[in-house]
């Protein structure tokens, strides 16, 4: 079986686009020179650059100057945070309780340096109400992370009703700074950058089809970092810029990123996606994580497309992980980024029950998985499961 | 002419080697999904990812789990300094005067968190002395910085003597952890990241050969981050590792960066560099900044033949930079990171007189670069102090 046909474990990496990385690969070579130099062909590397900028802001909808390019997501998510090491008195972060590590971690490191952390609650369904922003905010609150898609129940965030809660909350007082990881959002599904009250958004080029090592921090208006240096990318990035791998992801966005391509795409997968769900309940003992996401009908416009978990009865998610893996399909449990860590938080904060977290994988497909993909893998589950039940 | 015949200007950026970023681009091919994940395909770019560890040890002549792979020298320089947050109590850092904006501009950024900066002071010939540190350092210093060779003078530092001269005076109090930003030096001068009291030491692949955007942080014992995430690199460098960037680095040390061929372009460098220096000096009013280095003979093992800081008599550095670039030769002031800046920090820490920095500007060589090359560099050179003077 070719590679890609059993690979589903998209959101923890999509295959890249080879063409488009091995094009940008080429024409770097003709900008080589160093974009800060202010020689002719520094000058034609900063153009270049200044390009890839103009364009991803077209795609997103935004103002050229509010894109930083970084070195990935990670790096995204992590500057807003520590650029609150540069205010002169310390308050709280408020990140919801189903943040990625790059968030949670980042913002817990803060509190050596005397940051408090609030937990905005997630419900049973892996949502975090504008409620459960505006209950874990106070009156110092400095910034407030929420994500757009959730990385391993695929839940889609009310992002907009969050940043309208907290302008509200904060009426009188200073407004938090409010940051979103759309790392698994962007081409996904629909987010608007513009939306009044978003200040900070983190994107990844290799989620999207483009190189590892390349990202993309929106920032609504310019802000003071605390990681400094040379002073590339408005002082916000500092760094010698990835020619090639600004390159790529400028084309990955314009190709996967455009609003006709992903609603063209959200139909596709939701019939895919919903497919599977149905095909998957057949086996015995098979749930959806959270069990609301069963209800199809009332359930799409909450849920990714792109992402699902699915508890096998009896078996540990890390079993199936293996199992899946000797017969040539690809999946994780959840972040990749967690991976060695054995406990769910993400579940945990949903009061999945333990053994349900335990037994809980996800699957995550891209715009070009197809019905006799998922049909392979139905089979491959159903096989599995039989010796374990 | 060919792009390459007039580029002086490798400090900033080397061109890269494109058979080795081609060929690294397509083995990631085989191996793009995520090295967290820990299905087969995972597994497999893991493996490779550690392959890669081992071989840059090897070239290094360090053990594999001191590798960290970064988003680049940036970053690299910034991880150890930015970790002193992680400390229950504050103190000082000392830098260099001479340091890379990546150090003192990040240095300088920790005032807000409560450290103080104490600056090692640079003699005339822009070298630190052990004893310079010492005396920068108080009994709560807690990192010290000093660059292995400067990015715009090419004075190699005593980097082996000072780290001795820091053991030496904590005597009896916790000696302070030693970064060296190395990105000038590696590939091009001797240096032992082995050394006795090097705790970390910054790489940068982009200044050999490499693709921008990757580096390696050497750290001879782990340490607690301040940045997180998910927890790669042994949990100093969280973010989805950049298998592409990590190839084509690792490839590039060990073409690039083992000892033979260092020092056999050493030698050549040595040649080519000292014939540049006796010619230029040919054209009326020119010096070498520091002057010292003008006496060839006494100077060579003091500073990097791939590195030389010239002043014309009355012409502006920037207006030399266009000259040349109009002439189809490349070179910059100073650091590239810093060529937004007018002022020229390091040369003023060396007391250079006002006149002579504001006239001065860098030359830097590749092992490849050639006399024809150089004596092509000349003639323009001529060619525009002979309208100017």
């Amino acid at each position: 079986m070719k590679f890609v046909n059993g690979y589903f474990d998209w959101a923890s990496t999509s295959l890249p686009d080879k063409k488009i990385l091995e094009n940008a690969l080429k024409k770097s070579f003709d900008f080589s020179a160093n974009p800060s130099s202010v020689h002719k062909k520094g000058i034609e590397a900063k153009t270049l650059l200044n390009n890839c900028r103009i364009r991803c802001a077209k795609i997103l909808d935004v103002k050229e100057d509010t894109i930083i390019f970084t070195s990935g997501g990670t790096e995204s998510n992590c500057i807003p945070i520590v650029s609150l090491l540069q205010r002169p008195s310390k308050g709280s972060i408020v990140i919801s309780a189903i943040e990625h590590p790059a968030i949670r971690e980042q913002a817990n490191a803060m509190k050596n340096s005397g940051w408090r952390v609030n937990i905005a609650k997630a419900n049973k369904d892996g949502i975090i109400t504008p409620e459960a922003v505006v209950n874990a905010m106070d009156k110092d609150t400095a910034l407030v992370c929420v994500m757009a898609v959730n990385n391993e129940t695929g839940a889609i965030q009310p992002i907009e009703e969050i940043s309208k809660a907290i302008s509200e909350s904060s009426n009188g007082r200073k407004r938090p700074k409010f940051h979103v990881d759309a790392v698994q959002s962007i081409g996904k599904t629909l987010i608007n950058l513009n939306y009044n009250g978003i200040d900070t958004v983190a994107i990844s080029a290799h989620k999207l089809y483009g190189p590892r090592g390349v990202g993309i921090l929106y920032m609504k208006n310019k802000f003071e970092p605390f990681l400094k240096g040379g002073g590339q990318e408005y002082g916000l990035r500092s760094g010698t810029e990835n020619i090639f791998g600004i390159l790529a992801l400028t084309e990955c966005l314009e190709k996967y990123c455009n609003n006709e391509f992903v609603n063209a795409n959200i139909k596709k997968m939701t019939n895919v996606c919903n497919d599977f769900i149905n095909e998957v309940l057949k086996i015995k003992g098979t749930s959806i994580v959270p069990p609301c996401r069963e209800k199809i009908e009332n359930t799409n416009s909450f849920f990714s497309p792109y992402i699902l978990q699915v508890a096998f009865q009896n078996i540990p998610g890390e079993v199936m992980v293996r199992a899946l893996s000797e017969k040539g399909f690809y999946i994780s449990t959840g972040s990749a980024c967690s991976s060695k860590k054995q406990s769910r938080p993400i579940l945990q904060a949903m009061q999945t029950p333990a053994e349900i977290a335990l037994n809980s994988v996800r699957f995550s497909f891209s715009q070009d998985t197809t019905f006799e993909q998922t049909s392979a893998l139905l089979d491959a589950l159903k096989s599995i499961c039989s010796l374990f039940n």
